[in-house]
C-alpha cells in the first residue's frame, strides 16, 4: 500500500527516545520532531499545527474518503517537581528492574508510543479501505487552548475527519487493562465572597456578620445530594476547598468572608443549570440574612461520554484477547482531551496505568508498553475487519 | 479634721499634669508618684502596692471602721498608636477650643483628677464617721492580672475594705451624664478546630471534609438566641470572627480549618454552662459528620452586676442635680475593673463621655471635668449625709 519500506518501531525504545526529550509544557523538546520524521517515513502525511507558542502534530495516512480511525495523544508533560526527590534522571529513561522511569513515561509518551509502533506496523500491510489519523498535541498538562482544540480547528477548515478515537491516556488505576474510559464529569469551581458590615464583636447589632451567612450557604450546598447518579456516571459531588476571613482579629467581625466550591457533575447537569442553581442558593441566603453574596464560576469542561456501544465493544474485546481481563467503562476521574474530541466523533479512552503519573519517580512496566501495542495493534485490525 | 491645710486641687490641672506623666502599660511614668504625693499632703495614708512590675497606689483618708466609700481608677493607658496622625503631642495636655488633648485626656485621667480634687475637698471638712478609700491601678489596659487584684489582694491581707465603690471609667457614649454602668456583660472566646481527612476535590469520598462541618456548626451557633435579655442586661450576643482554611488550592480538600466566635453574655449564663452548651454542640455535629471538632475557650470576665439601688440612686440623683439628666442605667460596653471590685462590694461606674478613648487626638472638654468634680463632690457628701 505504500512507497515506503517498512521498518518496525519498537515501543519501548521509541518511549525512552521520547521521555529524553524535555517537553514541559509548552515545549515542543524535540518530541514531535521525532515522531514527525517517524510517520513520514512510514508514509503518514504529516502537519505541524503551531498556535500560541504552542506545537501540535497531525498525520494521516489513508484516503480522506475512507472510514478513519483516530488517535489523541499528548507529548508534553508536568514539572519535575522536586528534582532532588527523583532517585533518576527524570529525563533519562533509564530503565531499572522492569520499570522504565522519567517525566512522562506514564503520562503519556509511552502511550504515544505504543500507538506509533502499532499504526507503523499496520499500514504496512493495511486494507484499502482503511485510513488512520494521529494528532498529538503538546498542550494537554497546560491549559489546553491551543492544543487538541488548535488540532480540531485546522482539522474543520482542512475537511479533515475521523470516524472514531481513541485517546491513549493512562487508564488504569493499579492493573494493565482493567479499566477504559467512555466519558468525564465536568468540572467547575464556584467562588463566593460574602460582604457585610465590619463591627467590634461586642456589638454584633451594629455590625453585618458575613460569617454566619456564608457558613450556612457553605453547610447546605454541602448537604445537597445533586444525584445518585446517572446510566453511565456515579453521583455528582461537591467539595467545599476553601473558607476564609483572614481576619487577624478575634474581636472584630470581618467584613468579607470568601469561599470556593468545586464540583464534578455527570450528565445529569450542565454547568450552567449549576450556576444557576448556585446563584439561586446564594440570593436565598443573602435574601435571609441580608449578606450580599456574590458568586463567580469557572468551567473547566462539561460532563461528556461515549455510551457503551461499537467502539468500546471493539477497545474491550481486544484487551481482553490480550490481558484476560474485560475493562470497567468507567467515567471517573478528572478531565482529559478526550473533551474535545468527543464533539466530532465517539472517543474512548484506554492506556496504561495511571499509578504513577505527575509524581516523582514516575514510571510505567516495560512489558505494558509491549502489551499495550499488541492491544492497540488488534483494535486497529479489529476495527477494519 | 485634719493637721494638714486645705489646698483646693484644679482637677483641669491635675489632669494636665496626669497626661504628661507618660504612662503607657506597665510604665508608672510618674502618675502615681504624683498623685502619692498630692494625697499624702492632703491627709491619706498612702500605700504603694506594686507587683509584676506593675505599680498600683492605694490610699486612705479616715478610720477603717467608719463607712468607706471607694473610688476605683487607673493611670495607664493604652499606646499612642499613629504619633504621625495627631494633631497634638500626645503627652502634651494641650488646652485648644475649649478641649484638653492627649493621651489618657479622656480614659481616664481627668477621672482620676477629678475624684482626687473632689475627695481632697471633701476631707477638709468632712464629719468625723466617714472614711474614702482611694484605688488607682497601673494595669488596666495590659492584662490586669497586677492592677487592681493586687490592690484588692493587699486589702483583704491588710484588713482593709470599701463598703461601695465608684469607678471612674468614660460611661458616657456622646453627652454628659447620660450613663452610668450597673454592670457588665461577661466575655469569652471559643476557638474551634475541625479536623478531617485532605484528599483531592475530584474524589470527595476518599477524604472527609471538615469544612461544611464546621460551617454547619458556626451556623447553628450563630442562628441560636441565647436569651432574650435579662433585668439589667441586653440579650446576650455571639459574634464569629474568624473562619479560614488557609488552603492555597482550590482543588485540594483541606485536613483542618479553624473557625473562632466571641460571646458577651449575660447574668442568665456563666462562662462554665456555655462552654458546656459549645462543647455540646460541636459534638452533635462532630457525631453527625464524623469530622472531630475540637473546642478550647479563653474567658476574659463573667458578668456581673450592681442592681439598681441605693449606690445607683445615690450617682444618679448627684447627676441629674449637676446636669439636669438622670443617667441610664446601663451595662453595655466591654468589661472593666468593676469585675474586680464587685466581688467585695456593691460597685457603680461612671465617668465622661469616652468618645475619643484609646483613639488618636484622644479628648476631653474642659468644662465637663469640672463638672464632674462637682458630681463626685455632690455624691461624696449625700454618701455621708
Ligand atoms: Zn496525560
Ligand atoms: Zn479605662
Amino acid at each position: 500500500m505504500s512507497d515506503t519500506t517498512h521498518t518496525p518501531v519498537d515501543p519501548v525504545a521509541l518511549t525512552q527516545q521520547l521521555v529524553r526529550c524535555p517537553s514541559v509544557t509548552p515545549e515542543e523538546g524535540g518530541a514531535l520532531v521525532l515522531l514527525e520524521r517517524l510517520l513520514t517515513d512510514a508514509g503518514f502525511a504529516c502537519t505541524r499545527i503551531d498556535r500560541g507558542g504552542v506545537s501540535n502534530l497531525f498525520a494521516r495516512w489513508g484516503s480522506r474518503n475512507a472510514r478513519t480511525l483516530g488517535f489523541n495523544g499528548h507529548t508534553d508533560v508536568v514539572p519535575v517537581g522536586d528534582a532532588d526527590a527523583w532517585t533518576v534522571d527524570p529525563f533519562g529513561a533509564e530503565i531499572r528492574d522492569g520499570y522504565l522511569y522519567g517525566r512522562g513515561a506514564t503520562d503519556m509518551k509511552s502511550g504515544v508510543a505504543a500507538w506509533v509502533a502499532a499504526a507503523i506496523d499496520f499500514v504496512a500491510d493495511a486494507p484499502a479501505d482503511a485510513s488512520l489519523v494521529i494528532t498529538i498535541t503538546g498542550d494537554e498538562e497546560g491549559d489546553a487552548t491551543d492544543g487538541t482544540t488548535a488540532i480540531l480547528d485546522w482539522m474543520a477548515e482542512a475537511g479533515e475527519t475521523m470516524d472514531d478515537c481513541i485517546v491513549g491516556e493512562p487508564t488504569s488505576p493499579n492493573d494493565m487493562g482493567e479499566m477504559m474510559k467512555i466519558g468525564r464529569r465536568g468540572s467547575m469551581t464556584a467562588y463566593f465572597t460574602a460582604r457585610g458590615v465590619q463591627g467590634h464583636s461586642a456589638y454584633p447589632h451594629r455590625a453585618l456578620n458575613p460569617v454566619p451567612a456564608l457558613a450556612r450557604l457553605i453547610a447546605d450546598l454541602a448537604a445537597h445530594e445533586l444525584d445518585n447518579g446517572t446510566d453511565h456516571f456515579d453521583a455528582s459531588t461537591l467539595a467545599v476547598t476553601t473558607f476564609d476571613t483572614g481576619n487577624p482579629a478575634t474581636n472584630v467581625i470581618p467584613a468579607e468572608c470568601r469561599a470556593t466550591v468545586n464540583i464534578r457533575f455527570n450528565d445529569a447537569h450542565s454547568s450552567s443549570d449549576l450556576i444557576r442553581w448556585l446563584n439561586t442558593e446564594a440570593a436565598r441566603v443573602g435574601k435571609a440574612t441580608g449578606v450580599d453574596i456574590e458568586m463567580t464560576a469557572t468551567v473547566s469542561g462539561e460532563s461528556f461520554v461515549t455510551p457503551p456501544g461499537p467502539l468500546s465493544d471493539l477497545v474491550a474485546t481486544a484487551v481482553e484477547a490480550e490481558t484476560g481481563r474485560r475493562p470497567e467503562a468507567s467515567t471517573s476521574g478528572g478531565t482529559s482531551d478526550a473533551r474535545f474530541v468527543k464533539v466530532i466523533c465517539p472517543v474512548v479512552e484506554f492506556g496504561l496505568v495511571g499509578k504513577t503519573m505527575h509524581q516523582v519517580d514516575e514510571r510505567v512496566k516495560v512489558d505494558q508498553i509491549g502489551q499495550l501495542k499488541t492491544i492497540y495493534s488488534r483494535l486497529i485490525r479489529d476495527y477494519f475487519a
